[in-house]
């Protein structure tokens, strides 16, 4: 029907007779003439109806936001003045001759340009209008590029497009499988996969060598602003590769991604230890952005009086560190109080500071509720390991090992973000040398990764002392996001059994989760190893949004009243007759 | 790991030092010599072991089936009078210096090259094994190359791959809809799309303007050998088209599919209105390789007395029609018998004939047991409207209109694949103009496409004669089977309303449905239509396979011992606690 894209007009089509389609984004009437910025998903084009076609004149008159027509017309030069720079079409406009009105449209419930003015639930609910915002629009063809891409990067490099089951066996160990009954076996349920974890590494024991898939993956877990219940996976396995060659054709694949799609060069990607993350950031996906580390000073804090510090400077399981803050001096005690507010999130009991004012007068220069209790020679031995200087603040976390890192490791970012103290706009890292296994909170042991992950160490090693395996996984890890993780996979039958045994996981259960995968270990499963990469999350981060609804063409939502199509609704009796099923009154 | 694949290796790399990896397909013991057939993706190359090696060839001794090894070794010729035209490396072979084995394997349950010998459950069972075979890696990495052809081409022509959601909302009319019961949501349920057809929809509302999506679909129905309950469809909606537009892209997209995938011109597809096809060929997907068809005669047997004929060819709903095959009168009465029991599965009460065997002596030249019944004049007045000659049979069909075009139809094509009566390979149309609606059982209307299929008519002409009503849909077929279909939709919410109102469809019910669309053709819906093609289907006529499960990498069987990831399984009580629902007892 049309010529050409609105948005798609330049000087080069003046004097050309062309066909527009689109909606009206705006209708203004200046000067006796109509003015319609027609609107398609390529921009905007300023239509111009004068009364001399009384026909047209009197349709376009007609039009409302949003209403659809077709305009024939001819491209002209704007009269010298009315050029607007801000639009890439702004130095043309259209002198439309025919309008055809395709459809009317009632009063929108919001306009385009007016979308903040209205709560994100009447957007939701009116996600066919929200999507038709530029943004929207902008976003959305971003990520159909990124997809594109990836499939052409996985392509050429030999990687196999193989679809595997939505519809899986469900297991009675399944949580936060979604679950679904069915028909034809009465009482029997299939599960919807959190991954596809099982069946691409069957793809490798088959022998398909390399496979990748754009994969809609499942839980069943409350929405989160960064999570949803189902979301997509670039999903990669190879075989006959190791740690080094996986890292590295991906990483390739992340950096091209970046550079065509976004003109970033993001460099060659550095590697850090698992222990090292922990130690220097209190993460295991760093945000390299920010130059701040956590410095131990157990060792100095292990002989004080004050208990608060000594304690656990003195239990093995415990940490005490420092967060030196530059500048940080400046920060209120307000500011001092929310952030003590801020670590308490992730256990943290307090938050002790020193605020360095007059390094020159020593400890008399240094202003802190604790350096009473520190006492001078220690506090002076801190601000030497730390490099302080005036103007600095240093904070510190005494507790278990896990609560420091993990709350020193957040103020970290909080404060960072909040003092723009960012050295790049891209800080990318490889995460290695995770540990096997950590312990659960009744002592027993999990998979850091997942069971399939193969140890660094033989099966004696690992019996001996599992604790101190590392295992053979890697994440990838942008500005604080984990962004991708995956691991070589355990190939031989033997270490696998090992592994399962250690995890207390009995032959039973072990048989019912993953029976196909042990029993296909027994007749040559090749090395093999990959990786899983959040697409979702890879598009938030690219197009710099923090809400996963922003990425996503239809969101789930909270309310069910919110959109129709976004979330669970009623059966009736009947289906659930059908399905064997009823529903428990709730308690 | 590797410098080659197997199946690579050719002349030119005599006197190279390679690696390779792989599976041990075959091992023999030879003149004092080990020879393992070394096996991966690509293809086999013989790898020969001699005793001088004293270490490698000891391994390579121990090899079995199916163990996996990394061999580095150099490329010779073979030796004269052992080169093996039959294989792609037949002229070399591989001298193995160094032999690694990296995982060994259990005596298989069938070889590869003998996987005919044992049940398809057994090849299920082992899907790992099975998918080894050279066929059924040629299937699954045509399947990826047929996707990446089609996603290529979508890319070219401006369609944005855009994710819809596989939990829908469930409705309590989604018959044959797979349910999901949500934790957060208590009692409520997720729906699994049977197609994505109301999002490409909103998509289009939206403004994205082309679409396309390989969407995995789902119906809750017993398993057929060419359906499985989770399927892939290549699903394309665009906005301002018409219908030519649209067939005219998307057979395009097929035609060069054949011309690069398989070396095939399919030509320009003809078309074909509804009304045509099922009068000349009694099917809405005619295979037109065959080219015998249906001929009606109801007017030559109206008047005369033998019902069985004269009934239906005076019944308005009725048809006889008559359907000659060349040659067909060397057919034994076993066969003509078998015919009989075939036409009765669609409803026939028998199958009437007639063997033309010397036409030259009038109706004396005619063998048939219902001759007499016709009479001479009548028998001959058919003879000559179908042109029959000495040597042909003439089958008959009278009853329902539905029945004896269904039989007849289906006896057509039955009886060109016994007699080899294809005059092409390949046999593509478009089938257009369809009916509206359909006549129910209980004198309803039903929709023969969707409901939101755009009529080729007013709102008024649809109300006055709704049965009388084309709709602007098309089907594309090839070689009787319906490739894909689709249809310009309904963008105007008036016509809408007008085909929901036929359907006898309630607003309450509609608006449970539909609601999400109905309101927003209120906003500025533009014209827009779209097609979705079966992608399981597609492989399987490409690759010339009537199984389901060839073209699939896991597909769901019947029996849920028989493979444990591809049925679905039990789950615990407290999972069906934490989802509000018990079972029922078995009635």
């Amino acid at each position: 029907m049309r010529s050409h894209y609105c948005g798609d007009l330049r000087k080069e089509h003046i004097g050309e007779d062309i066909t527009l389609t689109g909606w009206v984004h705006r209708r203004r009437d200046h000067g006796g003439v109509i003015f319609l910025d027609l609107r398609d998903r390529e921009g905007l084009t300023q239509v111009v109806f004068d009364p001399d076609r009384e026909e047209s004149f009197t349709l376009a008159d007609s039009c409302r936001s949003e209403y659809v027509v077709e305009v024939k017309g001819t491209v002209r030069g704007r009269p010298e003045g009315t050029v607007n720079p801000d639009m890439p079409t702004g130095e043309i406009e259209v002198l439309g001759k025919e309008l055809v009105i395709l459809n009317k449209s009632e009063t929108p419930p919001f306009q385009l340009d007016e979308h903040q003015q209205v709560g994100e639930e009447v957007r939701l609910r009116h996600r066919y209008i929200d999507l038709r915002r530029p943004e929207m629009q902008e976003k959305l063809r971003f990520r159909s590029k990124v997809t594109n891409a990836i499939r052409s990067y996985m392509d050429e490099h030999g990687f196999l497009d193989i679809e595997t089951p939505i519809l899986n066996r469900a297991t009675p160990e399944g949580a936060r499988d979604y679950l679904v009954p069915s028909r034809v076996h009465e009482g029997h349920f299939f599960a919807l996969p959190q991954s596809p974890q099982l069946f691409k590494q069957l793809l490798m024991v088959a022998g398909f060598d390399r496979y990748y898939q754009v994969a809609k993956c499942f839980r069943d877990e409350d929405l989160r602003a960064d999570r949803q219940p189902e979301f997509t996976q670039i999903d990669i396995e190879t075989s006959f590769m190791n740690e080094e060659e996986i890292m590295g054709i991906t990483e390739k694949m992340i950096r091209k991604l970046f550079l065509e799609l976004k003109g970033i060069d993001l460099g060659e990607f550095p590697r850090m230890p698992y222990s090292e993350a922990m130690q220097r950031f209190g993460s295991d996906k760093p945000d390299l952005r920010y130059p701040m580390e956590l410095v131990d000073v157990a060792d100095l804090m292990a002989e004080i009086e004050f208990k608060v510090f000594a304690g656990p400077a003195k239990d093995p399981k415990g940490r005490v560190a420092a967060l030196k803050v530059p500048g940080g001096a400046q920060l209120t005690r307000k500011i001092i109080d929310e952030y003590t507010q801020f670590v308490s999130i992730y256990g943290a009991k307090g938050l002790a500071w020193i605020k360095v004012n007059e390094l020159e007068k020593g400890v008399e220069g240094l202003q802190s509720p604790i350096v009473k209790f520190l006492g001078a020679e220690v506090a002076m031995a801190i601000m030497e390991r730390l490099g302080a200087e005036n103007g600095d603040i240093v904070f510190f976390g005494a507790d278990k090992e896990k609560i420091v890192s993990e709350a020193l490791g957040a103020l970290r970012i909080k404060v960072g973000e909040d003092l723009e103290m960012a050295q790049c706009e891209w800080a990318p890292l490889w995460v290695v040398d995770f540990p096997m296994f950590e312990e659960t909170d009744n002592g027993g042991l999990t998979a850091l990764h997942h069971p399939f992950t193969a140890p660094s160490c033989t099966p004696e090693e690992l019996k001996a002392n599992p604790l101190e395996a590392l295992s053979r996984a890697y994440d990838m890890v942008l500005n604080g996001c984990e962004l991708g993780g995956g691991s070589i996979r355990i190939h031989n039958q033997e270490m696998q059994a090992s592994v399962l045994d250690i995890l207390g996981i009995s032959d039973e259960e072990a048989d019912d989760k993953f029976g196909f995968l042990l029993n296909a270990l027994k007749y040559g499963a090749p090395p093999h190893g990959g990786l899983a990469f959040g697409l979702d999350r890879l598009i938030m981060l690219m197009t710099g949004t923090d809400s996963i609804r922003e990425v996503i063409a239809f969101p789930k939502t909270q309310s069910s009243a919110c959109m129709m199509t976004q979330a669970p609704g009623e059966v009736s009796a009947a289906q659930l007759r059908e399905l064997n099923i009823k529903l428990r009154k709730t308690p």
